[in-house]
Formats: C-alpha cells, sequence, structure tokens
C-alpha cells in the first residue's frame, strides 16, 4: 500500500493538476475538500458527498475534541468508522479554530490555553496534544499546529507569529513521528505563514522544507484581507513550497477563488462556503451566485443551474426550492447544499480537465466571462 | 385506470388488510401517511419517503395555501410536479389547522375567517373554497372541509358542531363534485363527528353515508382525550361506518396506538409523530421509544434498533446519532426521521401479513410485549 505519493500529471502555466495515491483512497487534485466539522458535512449523508465528486473530507480538530472528545472517537473505532466515511480524511490542527471560536485564550511558547466555546471548560492545545488528537481521530492528513495572527498586525508581530509556528512545526513532526503505526499510514503538512509579506514567507518555506512534510498549506489567507491582496501572494508563495509535494490553500474559497488560485499553482482547497450558503439559500452556479430566497424565482420552473449535472437541478425548479428556503423547510438547505457541493466538484474536474488539455487560460477567460456576466 | 377501488384482501376480527387503487398508484392498507406539510416531507426527499414504503402522503391545506398560495401550486403544475412525489397524495381539509394555528377565527355557517399564522392576513375558508383548493393542489384523496371541536367542550356543543360538520360535508360534496375532470379521477372522504358520544357518531355516520363518500374518517379523536378514550370510541365508531369503504383515524399516533386502532378496524393514519419526534432525537424501535439525548448512548456501537431494516440502522451507531442530535447536527433529524418513517412502515407491513395470515392477535400480544418491555 502506498502510505503518500504525489504525481503531477500536466502543468499549464503554473496551474497542475494530478494525484495523491494514500491507503483510503485517490485523490485528484485540484482537489476541493467539503468541510464535515462536527463529523458530518452538514445536512448530507456521505454518500451523497461522494456522489458529488469528492475525494476526501475535512474534520476539526477543535470542535470534535470538544464533542465527542478525541478519546471517545478513538474508543469508537476512529472517525471514519463513526461517520460512515471510508475515504481519506484531512483534519486541521485546531489553531485556526481555536483563535476565531473559544473565549480567554492564552498563547505561550508551549500552546494555547483557551475556554471551550460549548461549556467553558479549559483545554491546553499544543503541537504535541493536537498531533495525538489527530492520531485519536485517525486522520489521513494531519495538519502541524500553528498560529494564525490576523492580518491586520505589524510585521514584526506577523514575523514573531511565523517564528513560533515553524518551531511548533518542528513539535509537530516530532510528535507525529513518534505516533507509531499511524504515521506509517497517515501524512502530515506544513502550514506556511509570513502574512502578506514576500520574504517572510520565503523564510517560512524554507524552514518547513527543512523539516520536510508529505504536503505544504498555505495559512494566514483568507482571513479578511480580500481577493486582490490574496492573489497578490498566491504570485509568489506556492512558488516558494516544494514543487513536486502538493499545495494546500486553507480556507478558500468562492469559486472565482479557487480558479484564481489554481492559475497560481494551489493543489487544494477547503472552505464552508458552499455548504453554509447552501443553507442559507445562496446557490453557486457557472453564471454567478443566485440567492433563491429573491421573489423572482417565486414561479420559475428552471432549474437552479441548466449546465450543472447534480441530483437537484434535474429534479426540481428554483420555485420549488424558493418555497423552502422561504419557509425554513430544513429540504431546502439538504437540496442546495447537495447542488453547491456538487457544483464545487464539477468546477474543480472542468479546471482539472482544462490543465490536462492545455486549455487552462481559455477556461479561465470563459469561466470569469460567464460567472460575472449577470445581471 | 380506475378512479378508486378498495379491496378487503382479508380480515381478523375486526382489522382488516387490502388496497385502495387510484390512478397515480396502489395504497395498501393499513396504511400510515407521512405527513408532509409545507410540500415536503421535513429533512426526507421524496425518493427517500417512497423507498421507507410509503404509498401516500399528507398535504396541509392550510400551509399550502398560505405559503406558496394554491393558485401558484397549480400554475406551476400541481402538488405532486412541484414536490416530485408522483404517488398518490392526500390533502386535509384546513378545518383542523385553521382551529389550531391561526389566530382570530370567526366561525359562521359559511365557514371560517381566520389571520394566517405567517403574515396576519385575512382568509376566509369554506367548504366551497376548500374544495377549490385541493383542486387547484390536484390532490388525489379530497377532504370535506369540517370542524374539529375540542373534546372537552359539552354534548350539545359537541352536536351542534357535528350537525355544521354534516351540512359542510353536503356542501363538500356537491362544490366536490363539480370540479370538473378533477372529479373524475380524485376521491373525496367524508369526517365523522361527534366527539366521544357513541349516538352522535351514529347520526354523523348515517348523514355521512347518506351522502356518499369514497372513504370515511374518524375526525375529533387523538385532541387530547387520552388512549383509553380514544380507544372507547373506536369500539364503536368503526362499526359505523360503511364496512366496504377505507376508515381513516385522522391525526394518529403513537405505534401502539396504530396497533390497537387496526385492531378496532381502521385502514389509515396519519400523523406527524414520527417525523417531529425524529428531528427531537427520539427514535421509535420494536423495544419502545428511545431518547438518542440520553448519555447513556454516547458510547454505544449498536443500531438504534437491531430488528429494523432502514439505512440509518444499517449504517449508523447509537454513539454517532447521540453526537448529532447533542451537537444540533442536521444530519441526526435526517436520520431518526427516515429511521422513524420506516419503522412506521415496517410495523405497517407487519400488521398486513399478520392480518393476511390470521394470526394478528397474536402478533399484537407479542408487539405490546416488546415494545412496552424496556427498562
Amino acid at each position: 500500500m502506498t502510505r503518500f505519493a504525489f504525481d503531477i500529471h500536466a502543468t499549464d502555466g503554473r496551474a497542475r493538476t494530478g494525484e495523491i495515491r494514500m491507503e483510503r483512497g485517490t485523490i485528484r487534485t485540484p482537489a476541493f475538500m467539503p468541510v464535515g466539522t462536527a463529523a458530518t458535512v452538514k445536512g448530507m449523508k456521505p454518500e451523497a458527498v461522494r456522489a458529488t465528486g469528492a475525494d476526501i473530507i475535512l474534520g476539526n480538530t477543535y470542535h470534535l475534541m470538544l464533542r465527542p472528545g478525541a478519546e471517545r472517537v478513538a474508543r469508537l473505532g476512529g472517525l471514519h468508522r463513526f461517520m460512515n466515511w471510508s475515504r481519506p480524511i484531512l483534519t486541521d490542527s485546531g489553531g485556526y479554530q481555536v483563535m476565531s471560536l473559544s473565549d480567554l485564550r492564552k498563547i505561550t511558547e508551549e500552546g494555547v490555553t483557551f475556554a471551550s466555546h460549548l461549556d467553558g471548560s479549559r483545554h491546553l492545545l499544543t503541537p504535541e496534544r493536537s498531533m495525538e488528537i489527530q492520531r485519536l481521530l485517525d486522520s489521513d492528513i494531519v495538519m502541524a499546529f500553528d498560529e494564525c495572527p490576523k492580518v491586520d498586525q505589524g510585521r514584526d508581530a506577523i514575523a514573531r507569529s511565523m517564528e513560533m509556528s515553524m518551531r511548533w512545526a518542528r513539535r509537530s513532526r516530532n510528535a507525529f513521528d513518534s505516533g507509531g503505526e499511524h504515521a506509517g499510514r497517515a501524512a502530515l503538512f506544513g502550514i506556511q505563514q509570513g502574512g502578506l509579506d514576500e520574504e517572510l514567507r520565503r523564510a517560512s518555506a524554507e524552514a518547513l522544507a527543512e523539516v520536510g512534510f508529505d504536503g505544504y498549506a498555505i495559512g494566514g489567507l483568507a482571513v479578511g484581507e480580500g481577493q486582490e491582496a490574496m492573489f497578490a501572494t498566491l504570485d509568489f508563495a506556492p512558488a516558494q513550497l516544494p514543487a513536486d509535494r502538493p499545495r494546500y490553500l486553507m480556507g478558500v474559497g468562492k469559486p472565482d477563488d479557487l480558479v484564481g488560485a489554481v492559475e497560481r499553482g494551489v493543489d487544494m482547497f477547503d472552505c464552508v462556503l458552499p455548504t453554509r450558503s447552501g443553507r442559507n439559500g445562496q446557490a453557486f452556479t457557472w453564471s454567478g451566485p443566485l440567492n433563491l430566497r429573491n421573489a423572482r424565482h417565486a414561479e420559475d420552473l428552471g432549474p437552479v443551474d441548466d449546465r450543472c449535472h447534480c441530483p437537484t437541478c434535474g429534479t426540481y425548479s428554483r420555485a420549488y426550492l424558493h418555497h423552502l428556503i422561504k419557509s425554513g423547510e430544513m429540504l431546502g438547505a439538504m437540496l442546495l447544499t447537495e447542488h453547491n457541493l456538487s457544483f464545487y466538484q464539477q468546477l474543480m474536474q472542468a479546471m482539472r480537465a482544462a490543465i490536462a488539455e492545455k486549455r487552462f487560460a481559455a477556461f479561465v477567460l470563459q469561466f470569469r466571462s460567464d460567472y460575472f456576466a449577470r445581471g
């Protein structure tokens, strides 16, 4: 069995397409990973998630350590069995959510002490504990524990934070490697930090490469800096990372973010946007986003997107979805989540095909023309 | 094509099993109809509802007339196309929900004036308008418009209400019959009233039989009188109705209610209990109801019910369902709704088989022994 292999099948400009092979399955890249925060992709059965074309999903260490608890998941046979998803799962390290969700955080060189947003209970998350939790969950792709600083801090603060994250990356590597049998079948990714600064990003990339990881994430983006600043950073950040390893842009993004990031050499993504937006009545389409709450859909017998192959578009009218969303019916959230996840996978598949056929630039032009054309 | 035919294949004591044949499909009796209030069985795709074994679902006139509106549903091609359910749909008359949900009701011989619980808008519901709405929805089984009085009113009030409902039943019949092409393929059921009083029930049954309906509902029960009083009423009420027509006990009930009512000659049921309870974390099983919120399920790898054939029981542990319900995850509501609807259909199927094989009394004894045995 292959623990972790990444093969690039084709490149077109900076864009790449290929596959990651792991024991639990193959991940076609560029890949979009649906977010399954609390051991469920909200509103979807796992077989339906797979049917959208997802090769891998993401689980959140922060949420799972608090409920149901990592030791409990381990006693129940691991996250895959618990939630009935047999393919690869990537778990984040908890670092980002501790900063965005918990109360009373205290950061030291040792790690982060925080209070649970659920019950106020105190917890300490360190690189070593994060690795232990991800091992207890039986994660396939483990993320190093890092600090994700706010983008509007000064350069010195961003630099100090990045340097600590690089020390935590080393500690994550050591803890992961001492994880016994799990280390023999899981992969470990490092996370580049350094804000929007090219030199800090380079220093971070060099520190990570010296430790050595199976893949490299670009962290600290999509935190409010805007698409222009994100793309400007992606003009240099991916190329600083080892070319033969997957590059994972964390927490991104809108369809046009994904296209622009693939254009700049990114291979993997995750984001709550398709699931969260679906629950709120927003659908993504080849013609741009669509708010199904809008009264103009009330008697529209057409599908959400007439180019989409998902079950929602093949079966239900905009009029019906409008009714469900206006009525607060669960089925509206379910059907739009399924559509959005399916649309995201169709977008990734279209990008993979365009790169393989060396027509990615033309694809991007056409995508933007269609996506931003709606009046 | 058969507009409406009811064939009793076997009887055992007062229990009967058979089938209703209609243009849109056959309904095996005794039948349980899942409730699809607002053009959706909450949390279920229609194909999953069908997969539980449901031959027919129920839609609510009151909800649909207010949102999205009966004329709108008609413009969109009718309720079946709107919600993607091609088999029979029974619609209630709106009478019960007007009394239980709306504000500012005023009842006259003409009908009921009320204010919408959604936006306060004023509406008049009469036998004629109820028939028109159910025709616009393209209902397969139309219910006569009636008043459902509170069970704790005095005999005189119950009698006066029943007598008005019988006049409304006549008006419903006349309005239904003038519905043109729809009357040629839909069925109309009358609704017996009269509270818990045998003589009033008899008078109501005679008035309905004189008008003539395709089937007869027993209304005005399951409104707080308790199982003992309901069963006492069912000891005489079904036999007062024409034996060759289906008998439908509206709004019932718990699994043991269904068994006791089938034992007393009832053929059809509807109830929100399996769907509503599922959303709240309660599962029905052959061993009685089970609250998945209970901490004792937190590490239980067993299924909700090891005798159940539903996808939830075949795939997920009590521990996972406990986690989903505790976390407020949609998937918990979805999986328990699917289990409960499937369990109800398995219960109906078991009753149909037991009646057909003339072993219904033994089935009932075993059911009660199992269902009430849990400590």
